[in-house]
């Protein structure tokens, strides 16, 4: 579209459709996105005629319409102009803005949002951020090749609705990755793919919480965004103590009819479930007829002996919903994740799925899916994996050596990040005080927490930032400590 | 992966990890997933470690975690074989496959599920099927382009979790492309991009929908993924009549909230809310704190007189929500749509997006963005007007002329299918009965209806069959029907 006169116009070719109709368009649409200003003057009609080769009738017709729309302003004897659209766009909102408590055209569950996006923080591009992986050694030039190749097939294909569960290639590759990965005992037919882990609590939570009346038992401290997918739903939440052997089952109500739980790497202190702990929380559900949601978010990135197998594969009954996702494994805002459901739900699952949004997008699913197929993602993984021990290591160094005074790590042998308790509870508001100018990004791990937590801590991520810059980080933190003394 | 005896496995590179670890978890990975078939032989030991260059106390160690566990069996004096692993995952469903209405396991809401996804029909190429837009004319190559570049820039770009609302540029191009195609009067921080149209209204539902309370008129008949999403949210419907002026706005109970509507091309009918019906439902909204949702699904394919403005753009009050797509205009599993949202709602409707499932890829986003920028979806849709209009007017003379002795159009202006009423309803099984031999993909209006319709009537699409092709199944179809006489 180029410009013509003041205004950015292109008329169709002659003899296509109403001329005047598409003139007058194009007009209001530049007045409506403010490309025409208020008050500026429309050229005459014989001018803008001449100029744009039609009659000068189509351009008075454009314009007798556009003064009858009130977009436009004739003046006596002067060229017409365009007239104050923002102020008619203001008076749209007439209300306030944030619709408030009292708004009764809001479900209730709304009217005071809980669940707030994260307010970008300004954080360095190397920093202890959790969650994030490294982009720099992501094969971007492997990703580009397999989509030019999905697109390439895709033009060739008809478009279509595609299944709700997930494309059939990507649901089989899933498969074999998880099988392959964390001994999840699958099969295509077992895998929804959804957008993102975040879907998958989503989808979860609207099919097995009755509102007002599931009680589900979430980690706490947890990952804030699944207790927000819970209770949007309705559920009634149970935070549930963790400890160093993870979630403490005994503690867990009678009545709780799902559990939501991080096994391998709990979020955010990073313990694993113990083994004894993982078959009491099967033998849990399945006397009491209660679902077990396993999120296994970062478990592809282990460091430790044998990991212990995933409640998925101890399974036996189709108790355990598995949540994966590619947003640490490969990259955010890829938004792909997965659930493996058993059997007896999997038809209600899709149900949700469809009602929620149809389908994930098919490009990416296919990107993926040659992806993982290819081996690039197990590769990727088992590169990634070396460079986040070394991180890891340099971490544990740190919290060891020149923090030891004050902080004392959490054991953990998977994931992204890592935890550490603050020896001295008193020492914690100094301590935090000086956080985010020497180790920025790492967040206390109350922000996970529904309700004071007992022993303040802190979590490190190591997904965004090397070896080097963690070591010389934390020498600094410590040094900065060196005031308060130590316990 | 290359296969090593009858299994595949790729182990690390020596010194990298516990190699028997290793090698338990790949060989366990192929029982799981089928590439090792029960009763299969492992090699010996000693010919294992041989092959993979490993020493032989690793496989040794590895065979004795798999034999601890249960996935092969010992043999005396023979090889170790692969057990059956499929009767152990048979174990987990011992549940009936589909959950059942009593299983008080899932949200009553979801134990029948109410939407199902659509069986795929076995339907040819070329057919009349509704919603589909023709993959033949889409510029591939462009979209190629475009996402090369996308994918060249977001490789310089540092991992992130994307905004919930859209990334601004795409937000900024939908913004200046609905003010020019629909004179929908917003700027980008009015939008939000969607999972596709339906996630627009699986967000508005759960926004605007208190369970059990809130009673939300829809369009009788009506698309069944819209009215099921807000079933989902537990809306009381109200199904509401449709005439030739659209949606009977003089028949909305007086407690309604929400009405949901498809002004443009009403969905299956094809009319066009007329301009009074849109002012009456305005003037309704305002009186009773009600609120419009504006499905404009198909709306940039107009083929008649002037346009009737958008109820977004008539509306002052910010009483309507305006929902658009991608899905006809470009095609379906991009998954693309987006809400005009009134301000006063904006940030509770992030929070639920936010919640959904965090935000839309943004791959797809940033190609989106540069495809409108650069000026193609405003080209592409002009072109495929063209296309359509002339398959739409052979669609029109096969209903003016053969079939007028059986079947009446239903006036309208826009969009990519038409419908038609069966003028004697009692041959409508008759007719029914001979639809999907020669008109195939073509559906009866009753699809769309909750309750039994008035009049029989039928949907033809015209996305994916040419003009030539239309005349022929309309002829073929007529003959067909010439034994049943007329009314």
């Amino acid at each position: 579209m180029e410009p013509v006169f003041q205004f950015p116009l292109a008329l169709p070719e002659r003899g296509q459709g109403n001329l005047a109709q598409e003139l007058h368009q194009q007009l209001r649409s530049a007045i409506l996105d403010g490309r025409l200003a208020a008050g500026s003057a429309l050229p005459a009609t014989r001018q803008a005629a001449a100029a744009l080769g039609i009659a000068r009738n189509t351009v008075v017709s454009a314009y007798d319409l556009l003064i009858a729309e009130g977009y436009v302003v004739p003046r006596q004897g002067a060229k017409a102009v365009v007239a104050d659209v923002a102020a008619r766009r203001d008076r749209r909102g007439p209300k306030p803005l944030s619709a408030g408590p009292e708004d009764t055209r809001l479900n209730p569950m709304w009217r005071t949002p809980f669940l707030r996006p994260e307010a970008p923080r300004q954080l360095p591009e190397r920093c202890f951020r959790l969650g994030i992986p490294d982009h720099r050694h992501f094969p971007h030039d492997i990703w580009r090749r397999l989509s030019a190749q999905s697109l390439r097939t895709w033009s060739k294909t008809r478009f279509s609705y595609p299944p709700s569960e997930g494309i059939a290639e990507l649901r089989e590759a899933i498969a074999q990755h998880v099988a392959f990965a964390r001994a999840v005992a699958c099969v295509a037919d077992d895998v929804i793919v959804t957008s993102g882990a975040q879907q998958a609590f989503d989808l979860l939570a609207r099919l097995l919480v009755t509102p007002g009346q599931t009680r589900v038992a979430v980690e706490e401290p947890g990952y804030p965004p699944v207790r927000a997918a819970f209770a949007a739903a309705g559920a009634r939440l149970a935070p549930m103590p963790v400890d160093e052997e993870g979630l403490c089952v005994d503690a867990l109500p009678d009545d709780v009819r799902v559990i939501s739980v991080t096994p391998s790497h709990q979020s955010p202190t990073g313990v694993a479930l113990s083994m004894r702990r993982r078959r009491a929380l099967l033998d849990f559900a399945r006397q009491r007829n209660a679902i077990v949601i396993e999120d296994d978010y970062d478990g592809e990135f282990r460091f430790g002996g044998r990991p212990l197998d995933a409640l998925q594969t101890l399974d036996r009954d189709g108790l355990v919903f598995y949540v994966g996702t590619f947003s640490k494994s490969l990259f955010p805002s890829l938004r792909k994740g997965f659930i493996v459901a058993p059997a007896w739900a999997r038809d209600a699952l899709i149900s949700v799925k469809h009602c929620a949004d149809s389908h994930s997008d098919t490009i990416t699913q296919s990107v993926l899916a040659a992806f993982i197929r290819d081996g690039h993602l197990a590769r990727h993984v088992r590169r990634m994996r070396a460079i986040y021990q070394e991180r890891r290591e340099a971490l544990m160094e740190g919290l060891r050596g020149p923090l030891a005074p004050w902080l004392q790590p959490i054991p953990c042998e998977a994931g992204l990040h890592m935890a550490a308790h603050i020896r001295d509870p008193e020492l914690a508001p100094a301590i935090f005080a000086r956080l985010q100018r020497h180790v920025p990004g790492a967040q206390s791990i109350a922000e996970y927490a529904m309700t004071t937590s007992e022993r303040p801590g802190i979590t490190f991520g190591y997904g965004v930032i090397d070896a080097d810059e963690i070591r010389i980080a934390l020498r600094r933190f410590a040094a900065s400590l060196a005031e308060l003394g130590a316990r």
